[in-house]
């Protein structure tokens, strides 16, 4: 049930003139690597195959019906910012991809989701056992695509980053409900959950380029922060967007219980009603439906989506500064074009 | 809910005279391997740590209820059968058993089990939601120990049986409720979801001890048919044997709509009546209190439950011939020991 909310916030206008530039920094990126995202779509389609017609059917669902392909997109453009020439950036591109893609079959399970990128969830189409089983194949392709390419170092980035991915997640799943969570403890979520396989999207480009240390690592602070920024931005946006732009549900995470920034924010200067109806709401799941509308009217009165967005904006300018140590080039600019404008998008 | 159901076939007592070989091989193992197991159980326990708590809290409820280990006891067995004397066989035997309780955590989710051997299943004590997560944690897990094992053949190896078992277990996920299914195709699932890790699991052991690629093929030829029987003898004992011996429910698979090999004879040779009961039981789904018993008449009718028997013993066969291109040995005896045994077991 998609509730009728009107946005709270309209923040993007006064960053960009009502223009939308975190699409446009994501287009010009897209369009710089047109020739490797292409070679990219068609690896993942290529490797998403089976003989059990199932999985490209459900993969296809998700993976084919489009997304902004941003994740790949931050290891092809790392791998170019590196001057790397060859062809391996395409193949950990999709790899990158499978393991989002599988993170995203098995979240939306998790979270019970009816909407993904405005269609049908793949569990809700397909059901919930095949969205389990065709995720766990995604990851495992994605181990056997490495596995193919041959470097140990992006092995070791890449599984450390699932299991970072799948701690962040159970972590989420110990907090929701518990409005005593911290925002060190939401952090430590999102850090997880989100920007963990940012980072290591844009690590392993350094890495088969075969870039100093030094480069890598910060390649990887980009992503991270980049991931952090994306993530605030996402949980302001679940209160904030049109659920028509946003392609999902708003107020998924109220229904579901989870101590996002804006919600921790709230609770945490709330007094007297406030602390009443997060109880029952949030920490006793107790909902009905007028109470989204209640939430968003706290969460202005506390200005906590602004305050979130502050938080993204932070991030971001820790991912600008991280792409410093690079001498100047249309790639950087456009990275850091991505990172200024995150914090803009309304969907 | 467990039906009270006599078992229908005890042909345990016309193989070996009423003892259970197949636990004294199996114990014969863990007791030549006692050193080496005990590492290995240090080591899962290590290395399922994590800072979130519930992941080690889920995965020890699974892990360190203990299971038969008959997994990483091939990976350490086929190492020392090839003279193997390193410490790596530890780690990886780890690996193998984590692959293991993920894709258990996960069919468990999907099969909707409340008992797994004999306990309150994950997903009964901790919900769906931390079995699919903890299960992906593990896997990540998996490989992350790979990575620093440190061979590329061995992740070859694991990663493609990681992706055959998800294919398995989507392929018996649409073979579920078609009373179409082949024989062939039942045969590709249980080689997907449970040889192709018993054979990955053999064939590490012979991988890092160095050995010819004639040896390494036969190990994992000897885990494949090993694998088969287990599987087959598997789905006997759902419709056999008692449910306190089993530590499941029996019926689950009649339940579940599953159709393996003793419903699928049953299924070929039946006329009339059995026709019409197994497409409103299986094929459609709808059964009352009495089906299981009529379904375990239909399956003594047409003796099924021993000619599962009997290909599981087929199986068994080439098992133990696999392992003819070693010389004769202790641990040769004993691993051929374990695949003639295979048969025997009751639970």
């Amino acid at each position: 049930m998609v509730l009728k909310v009107k946005p709270i916030a309209r923040w993007d206008k006064n960053l960009d003139g009502g223009t939308n530039l975190s699409i446009d920094a994501l287009t010009r990126l897209a369009t710089a690597l047109d020739a490797d995202l292409q070679a990219t779509n068609r690896a993942i389609v290529a490797r998403m195959d089976s003989p059990v017609a199932l999985i490209p059917q459900l993969a296809a669902h998700l993976v084919a019906a489009g997304g902004k392909r941003l994740r790949p997109l931050l290891t092809l453009a790392s791998a170019r910012l590196c001057g790397y020439e060859g062809a391996r950036h395409v193949q950990l591109a999709a790899c990158v991809e499978f393991i989002h893609t599988a993170t995203l079959l098995h979240d939306d399970v998790v979270d019970e989701s009816v909407l993904r990128r405005g269609l049908a969830s793949a569990n809700a189409v397909f059901g919930n056992k095949a969205s389990v089983l065709v995720g766990d194949f995604l990851f495992a392709r994605a181990f056997q695509l490495m596995v193919a390419d041959g470097s140990l170092d992006v092995l070791r980035i890449l599984s450390t980053a699932a299991a970072t991915i799948a701690e962040g997640e159970v972590l989420q799943l110990t907090t929701q409900n518990d409005l005593g969570t911290t925002e060190q403890r939401y952090f430590d979520v999102i850090r997880g959950k989100t920007a963990a396989l940012f980072a290591a999207a844009c690590e392993v480009g350094g890495v088969i380029a075969g870039r100093p240390e030094q480069e890598c690592a910060a390649l990887a602070a980009y992503g991270q922060n980049l991931g952090m920024a994306f993530q605030l931005v996402d949980d302001a946006l679940d209160y904030a967007a049109d659920a028509a732009e946003l392609g999902k549900t708003i107020g998924d995470d109220f229904r579901e219980g989870k101590l996002t920034y804006p919600v921790l924010l709230a609770i945490a200067e709330g007094s007297g009603e406030e602390t009443a109806f997060w109880t029952r709401t949030v920490g006793e799941g107790e909902q009905a439906e007028q109470d989204l509308g209640t939430a968003l009217e706290f969460i202005a009165r506390h200005d906590t989506i602004n305050r979130t967005i502050a938080r993204a904006q932070a991030f971001a300018e820790s991912a600008i500064d991280s792409l410093k140590i690079f001498p100047p080039s249309a790639m950087r600019d456009t990275l850091q074009d991505v990172a200024r404008t995150t914090t803009a998008r309304r969907f």
